[in-house]
Formats: C-alpha cells, structure tokens, sequence
C-alpha cells in the first residue's frame, strides 16, 4: 500500500515539474503571454495562460517539441526562497502572480523555482531535480479550454492548456485508449444521439428533459424497483415536494442544508415561506406519525418513488450525472435497537441486488461516511450519540464483511452513511446508493413506539436508497452498454423492417402480434432501401431486427439480426418471441 | 328549461326573503346582535351576525321557532328608497351596513326592505310580498360558523349561520338526506379513516400526504393510465418540473399565469428566476423540438405523468380535490389541420373509456370552455385565430354528438377547451379532464414541419389530460364508492386471519400462495377475536377476508367472506384464486 503512495505521490512531483516545463515553452514561443496557475491534476496537469490568441491545434505540437528539447538538455530545478517584496518586483509586470503573492501572509515562506538560468516560477514545489527525470514519463497536449482567472465569470478568460502526463508511455497510451473509449460513451453525447434526453438553455442548466427513449427506461426501472421492494416489504408514499419552511426547522434542514434549497417567498415580504425538499425524510416521517405505534408495528418500511431539488452551482452540473432536480426510490425504516443491524443488512441486500442486476455491481466500491469532529456546527447531536451511531455502523459493516474506505466529513448532517460509489467512463466518482443510520431525527419529530415495557421509545431511522436517483443510474447504464441496453431495458427491443412493398402486409401482421405479446416494437416501413435501414437501427442500438421480404412472407417465417450481428438467421415468430420473452424476464445483461 | 329557470328564480327569491326573516329573529332573541350580510346560495342561504356569544345548537330551535312565528304571522316586505344620507342615518349604530353603504356610487339607487313595521335591511330585493309565501317552504338551521366580516383576516370574525331553504318540504328532506349521505362518503373524512390521505399544519395547506392506502391507488391507477396510452400510440416523457421564466415568457405563462404560479427568486435581486410549472405544454414541447419534423412524423403524441403546482388561495383549497401540487396525465398532440379532428375524438374516447372503466362515466358532463371576447387581455392570439379554433372546436363536437353547455370566459388563455366537468358528494362540480385545441403556441416556439408542398408550417396542438389529476380523481372514486373500491383498485385486496394458533401456520401458507400470485394480501395473526378481526377488516372495506380456523387446516379448504357479506362460503384457493385474478383482469366496477 504504502508503495503505491509513494509511487503517486512520485508521479505528482513528475506532473508538477512538466507543468514547468511547458510554461517555459509557452513562453519561449510565445514571448507575451502571461503565467497564471498550473496544477497537478488526475491524469496530468494544467496551465493557465493569458495570450493575445487562443492556442489551436497547430501550436499543441510545436509546444510539445519545446518541451522535449527542455528535457532533454537536462536543465536543473533550484529553489530559491524570496521575501514578498522582492517577489513582487520579480513579478511586476504579472498581475495575477502580483494578487497570488499578495494573498501570502506575512510569516508564509515564498518561493521561486528556476529551470534553468533563465526561467523562473513561484511555486511551493517540489520537484524533480533536473528534467533528465522526466524522460521516461509519457505527456501529451489534451486540449485547451478557455477558464476565467480563479473561476469567477468577473474576470478574464484565460487559455488553459490540459496535458495527459504519466510515469511511463505505456501510460499514457493505455490513458489515450481509455478516454477514447470513454469519449465513445459518455452519457452526455451519446445520451442525445440515442433520443433518451435534451437540454434546453431557456429552460436551463440542471435540468435535462427526458425524451421518449430516457422516458421509457426510467419507466421500467422505477417499476422494477416499487415491485421489488414491495415484494420485501416495503409500503409506498406519495409526498409533497414542498413544504413550509416550519418543518426544515424542526427537521435541521433549515440551518444545515439551507444554501442547497430553492426557497420559495422571504421571510420578511411573503406570509409563507415555502421551500422545495432536497430530501424526502421529513415528509416521509408523517406516514409513521399518522398513528400511534407499538413495537409490534415494528418495522416500519416505507418507500416512494420521490422527486428532490438540490440548488447545485451551475459549475457543478453535468448531463444527466449532477442535476438540479432528479427522482430517486427513497426510502426510511423505523425500527427497534435490536431490529437495526437485521434490517441495515437487508437494506444492503437490496441495493446488491439492484445493482447485480443492471450489472453496474463490479464497478461499485464502498465508503463509511463519517462525521468531521472538527467542524460539529455542520451536524446536529451530541458527541455521544454520533459515536453511538457511527460504531453501530461499523459493527455491521464489519459483520457484513464488505470492504470499504472511510470518508471524513462526508457524513449527512443526522448520522453516518454507507455510500456506495461508482465512477463514470472518464473515472469521476460519484455516490449512487446510500444507506444511513439516524438516531436523531425521530427525537426531534417526536416519533415514538410503545416498547415491551409500556415505555415510549423513539426508534432508529435507517435512510436508503435501493437503488441511485434514477437520471444518474440512466447515466452509467448509458455508459456501461454504450447505449446498447438489455432487452428488458430497450426502450424499442425489436425493429421491423420490410425490404419492399410486397412484403409489407406480412410485415404489418408480425409488428402487431408482436405488439399483442407486449414487446415495444418500432416499425420501419419507409421506401428505403433495406440496408440504410439496418444501419440506422444499429445506430439506435435496437437489440433485435425483423427483416421481411418476400421469401419471409412466403414462408411465412421471420428474419432476424441482432444489432452486433452480420447475419440474419430465418426463424419462426412463435419461437422468437419465447426467446424474447425469457431473455426479458430473466433480465439478461 | 324556461320554466325550470323561472322555478329556480322563485326559489332564489323565497331563500333571500327567508335571509331576512332570519335576521329578525335574531335580532328579537338577541337584541344587541348587528347585521352583516346574508345571501341566498344554492342550497339554502347565511346570514353573518356580529354577536357576544357564539351561538350554539340550543339557540337554532328558538330561532327556527321565531322564524315560523314570523312566516305565521303573514308580515309583508316593502320596499323604500332612501338618500344614501338617510341611509347612513338609519344605520349609524351598525359599522357593516355602513361600509356597504359608503361602497354605493352617488347615481346607485339605496333601498332597504321593512319586514313588518318593526324591521329593516338594506337590501336589493326581489323579495315576496308577504311571509304567508314561505309557508310552504322547508327550511332548517345547518351548522354555524367563523366567518371573517368580507373574508379578510384582518377583520372581526363574525358567526354566519347557514341554513338549508327549498321551495317544499319534501324538498329540503331529499336534501338533508343527500348530505347525510354525502358526509358518510366525504373523501376528506374517510379518505383519512382509511388510511388514505393525511394534511399536516407544518407542511401547509393543499399538500396532502399519500398515505400507502392512498400511494398504492395512484400507483395502479398510474399504471393503468400510462399503458393504455402507450398502447394508443402516446410516447412518454419525462420532463423538469422547473425552468427559468425565459420559458414562460414565450409561452405566455409569465403575462396570462403569473399569479397562479410558485415563483423561485426576484427580477431584481436573483441572477436567475425559476418558476415551478403550473402546466406542461412548454415543457413537453421540447421533445417535438429535437428534430425536424415532416408531415410524415405526424401526428406525434406525448403523454407524461406530470406533477404541477398552483399558488392556489388558501381558501380554495379542500381535501384531495383542490390542492396546491398534484400529477396528472398530461399530453400534447402535434397534427396537421387535416388530422385535427380525427385525432380529437381519440382523445374524447381515451377519456371516455377511463371514466367508463373507473365507474366514474355517468356523473360527467360536458362544457365547451370559450374565451371572452369582452376581456381579450386575458388571452393571447387576434379575434380571428379564437374564431377559427373556437369554429373547429364547435364542429368536432357536433359530429361527436355529445351533448355540452357552453362556459363564456373559461378558455385556456391559448385556446377553448372540452371541459369533462364532474360533481362531488355535496354537488360542487370541479374539472376533472381537459381537451384543448391550441393553433397558437406552435408558433411563438417554432414548432413546424414540412408539408407535403415542401412548405414549413406550424401544427395545430391538442393539449389533453386522458384522466383528471391523480389526487383528484383519487377523491371521487372514495366518494363514489364510499372507500369500498373495486377489486383490481384495492389496496388491500385480501386479508387472512387465523381463529386461533393452531390454524396460525396454514393460515400463513394461503397468505405465502396469493402473494406469489401477486394478491395485494394484508395478515392479520393477532391473538384477537375473529368477530373483532372481522370487524376491523369490514371498516377498512378490505374486500374479501380469508378466515382460518381447524376446519380449514383439515380439509385443505378457505372461507372466504365478502365485504358486504354475512355468511363466508367454503372454497379451495385455487379456484378462489381464479375468481380473484378475473376480477381484476376485468377490472370489474
């Protein structure tokens, strides 16, 4: 383990010094631009430069050949350690190193670092000793975007240079591979092409419509998880998405999740102050405070197929991954002390199961998400009851013998979470499911049961998803088949074409018995010819082609082809649809 | 029908001359009580009294025994028109009569009405000639009630008793039986008892919690709606339920609608302002947006499962039926003129076949909503688009031959609208589908396809709901079967209970069996007597019980017992389950 670190920790330092590098060979070809930030980053670093002319693809290798001979001169790093003023009077003529300087306070050491004589940059470090260093590592120009200076819209645009950059060439092939891929995936391009959602800028950012195709999906995902959860015992609400801010003041969510609301009238001009949920808990808690509970009502499993509103910055949205408004199968689980470690369990068992059945469960990873005792104004309870919660938690975990990482910090506000994670094409994680232990919330709300005793206890909440907000899930599916769904998840499983006129009735007879047997059938019955058509439902990633001609129609049988296949083979409708039937019910992936 | 008009005037007539009759004998029996206002309504009339003391159900057999002393009397109404300075003079001790005085215009005619010698109203009239004319009438005191003097909370809260008054007596028994009737079937009472709905004051007014009775309804229904749509050639989408007000502003929504809306953030202050939808047209039309369209495309249906919000006014709101956020099934309809009423009529037919299939078909009736051409700033579009749409709305519905009342002034403010209006327990009518026709709002978002003439034209929009809102709907189908719901629409479709342990682990084996069968099965295994299990499962209106007891377990057999039934009836389960599934297959009313 401790290697691994190392060897990170060694190819940060490499990216960090290339980061140098380029920006002396920015400057050597273009002598008036003007050195903002460069960082290391995931896979490489980046560079900020403020130019007359934006970089284009032309300039990328004459950038890259600079840097190459800078290697390879063998060109020394040396450190040198500056007072703040003669740091400003290196950088006068740079205002955005002038206002990092400036940003110094007065005890903080500033230092320069040379490559070579005659290029010098300000810079904690530290580096490699010399550029002999980075002849092995692999780098190369990924693309250049344009970023305001410290991200603030009020500032000037500058040219960021990205470049992939690893210890090896090998690498950074295997990166180059692996981006192409991904690029070929990614949701938020093929999402589009395959009619499954839209933006719309009037509408605006956040919020992407869902169109026939992404419609469709969500459909047979949200059915598939109420049924499935209904099976296990869960009973569904339907609560509002709104409420008066009097119940995020009992609930905490009012001085604790404020910022990420959208907040409907003020307090000082409207008679009611209304605010969209970010989550469903509170509302969900009426369904348990509807009556009066004895510990042999216990558990209490409620579900809902629920809508929540996160007011996100606008730099955070992406596709359909980080949205302003998503759905999500939420649920909480009131139960006793002793009930709490059998039904945390089960609701991991659920969330596996979904999981193992969209096939996204090898690319999950788990994380134990735990309060920041440093910064307890960020979290309702005492220190007792967060310790109580928390080695609760890692007892189960424990006995479930799953691994996981710990987040620090990354707790919700009421209790500790189990987040299951998952990371995209481009290897950007994200949290899919959650499941969370709260003592907390049923105090404030005043939910209670009658124990054995005759004593009015409040119950443990167990917060869950059983499965990620459903545009996200859509996401990675998206990414994970590269858009060519299950059956059971094809918003159009089988496309039947006809190869001419003559065939057409025979055609229209097999769509409508298709149809009848509840198979979502597209027809394509356009004076095309046939290979253009084949070609656009591949396109589409339709699971099953129907071709009929008039040797099909005379036979009375049916061509098929699947969307990966070269050929067609001749088969009977009846026994095509029992193929179709099992692979749907089974949800083959 | 002139004649019923003229019944209904007399009738009009004899409640408002009976308002008056009541104040006097308020004023008799309460000698410091001060006059507000009474009108006549549709069942009766109220009067609002400034009194010390509430009055109490004691008090309104004295003063329906005054009332009748009056009738007897045979006292005569007269008429006589003062200045409004005598008016002001006659009524200076009275604050009410006196801002409703000074609310005269100097040209008003003022005239008060004596009642004998010894009492005066202000008062319009018409009135009777003489008490002996209300002799025949029924009329009794209903209930008494808090009423804001002009509906404002900033005024005194006054006591307005309301009384039921028809033109006979046989009348006024049908009514009051009606009403018995109806407050057993009040959704907003039973719809609560069984576990279907609840309100709660810290989330706000007009926004019910769906209970799991009350989730699971709408679950099924939903279901029911969105397949038979798909079925139809509808398409799903899925759209946010937010955007920004550059949306509404070309839709219209942000000049016609703006008051009815939930707005997130200020022009001034906020650097972006969001509204929540109150319909779905602008949003749907975005997925006709993605692509070009030619008259090959069309007609092109798109159906939703959408949740809206109105900032309805705190005093409309009632129960399920109006409620500030409910989800309806909403779809809009793109077509070329040609298609226009052939495609109108699919829409009429989706809704008919809903109601009929809900039981709902034979308490609808149909209202052709107009705009009004006195009040054009509520509406967009020139005299001529209204003409036209209105011409082709008239047509459609004449070779429907269905039979429709006319609503001047109750048009979308972009189009007419089929109205299917449906009347509640108590007799109050709502919407509860709409079928629009829109040539407008294509235009103003660029909606077009190419004609056959190669020429882009904007389609004509049909804007229709294939159902009335879920929530909504919800209400009625209580009301209307007084909580006792069809089969395929019960939440609890089957509840098992054992007479003792010793049946305890076959009784659980039948409730393992209809599961499996995907029987909504409740259990009830407590250690109870059958007669209170029984009766607790007849109040839910759970509609069969299974009972279990020795006799069963031995012979491998159910007693099944109806929710209306006295007697339970000896059956296997197979055959049991049979009957089960045809039931709900046939969705038998």
């Amino acid at each position: 383990m401790k290697n691994i670190i190392e060897e990170n920790e060694l190819e940060m330092m490499g990216r960090h010094s290339l980061a140098h590098v380029l920006a002396k060979a920015v400057v050597k070809l273009f002598p008036t631009a003007k050195l903002a930030i460069g960082p290391a980053i995931s896979d490489g670093f980046y560079y900020d430069f403020d130019v007359e002319t934006p970089f284009n693809q032309e300039d990328f290798s004459k950038i890259e050949k600079e840097m190459k001979s800078i290697i390879n001169k063998g060109e020394n790093f040396k450190k040198n350690i500056v007072s703040k003023d003669e740091a400003l009077n290196l950088f006068k003529n740079n205002s955005y190193k002038t206002e990092l300087i400036n940003d110094f306070s007065d005890d903080e050491e500033i230092s320069l670092y040379y490559l070579g004589d005659d290029f010098f940059d300000l810079c904690r470090g530290p580096h490699v000793e010399n550029t002999k260093a980075l002849q092995n590592y692999g780098f190369k120009i990924a693309r250049v975007s344009g970023a305001y200076w410290r991200g603030s819209e009020k500032n000037k645009m500058l040219q960021r240079i990205y470049v992939y950059a690893f210890k090896n060439k090998e690498d950074l092939l295997k990166h180059i591979e692996m981006i192409e891929n991904a690029i070929k995936r990614d949701h938020n391009k093929l999402g589009r092409e395959l009619g499954i959602f839209t933006t719309v800028d009037y509408i605006g950012q956040g919020l992407p419509i869902l169109l026939p195709n992404g419609a469709r999906i969500i459909q047979i995902l949200q059915r598939f998880v109420e049924d499935e959860e209904q099976k296990r015992g869960w009973q569904l609400t339907k609560t509002p998405y709104m409420a008066k801010s009097d119940l995020y003041k009992i609930s905490g969510h009012w001085d604790h999740y404020k910022d990420g609301m959208f907040i409907i009238g003020d307090e000082k001009n409207s008679k009611e102050v209304l605010a969209l949920r970010p989550m469903t808990c509170p509302f969900q808690y009426q369904a348990y405070l509807n009556k009066s509970r004895s510990y042999r009502d216990l558990p209490l499993r409620y579900n809902e197929t629920s809508t929540l509103f996160r007011n996100e910055d606008s730099g955070e949205m992406h596709g359909l991954i980080r949205v302003r408004q998503f759905t999500i199968s939420e649920g909480h689980l009131m139960c006793t002390p002793e009930q709490l470690e059998e039904e945390f369990k089960s609701c991991v068992e659920l969330a596996i199961f979904m999981l193992k059945t969209l096939g996204l469960y090898e690319d999950a990873s788990y994380r134990f998400s735990q309060w920041d005792p440093t910064h307890k104004e960020k979290y309702i309870g005492t220190d007792s009851q967060w310790e109580e919660a928390q080695s609760a938690m890692e007892n189960i975990l424990n006995h479930l013998n799953i691994p996981y990482s710990i987040g620090v910090g990354e707790a919700a506000f009421y209790g500790p979470k189990l987040d299951i994670q998952i990371k995209n094409v481009f290897g950007k994680e994200d949290t899919l499911i959650t499941i969370q232990i709260d003592q907390m919330l049923a105090e404030k709300f005043g939910m209670e049961y009658v124990d054995k005793d005759g004593v009015k206890k409040n119950p443990y909440i167990i917060h869950r998803t059983s499965l990620g907000c459903y545009e996200r899930t859509l996401a990675y599916l998206i990414e994970k088949y590269a858009g060519a769904f299950p059956l059971w998840l094809a918003p159009t499983q089988v496309k039947v074409m006809n190869i001419s006129d003559n065939s057409l009735d025979y055609a229209n007879e097999i769509s409508k018995i298709l149809k009848e047997n509840n198979i979502r059938v597209e027809e394509d019955f356009r004076n095309e010819k046939i290979g253009y058509k084949i070609r656009e439902a591949q396109l589409m990633k339709v699971p099953y082609m129907i071709i009929i001609g008039d040797k099909e129609a005379e036979t009375k049988t049916i061509s098929i082809r699947g969307r990966n296949n070269e050929n067609a083979s001749l088969l009977e409708l009846n026994s095509f649809i029992d193929r179709l039937k099992n692979e749907i019910q089974t949800k083959k992936i």
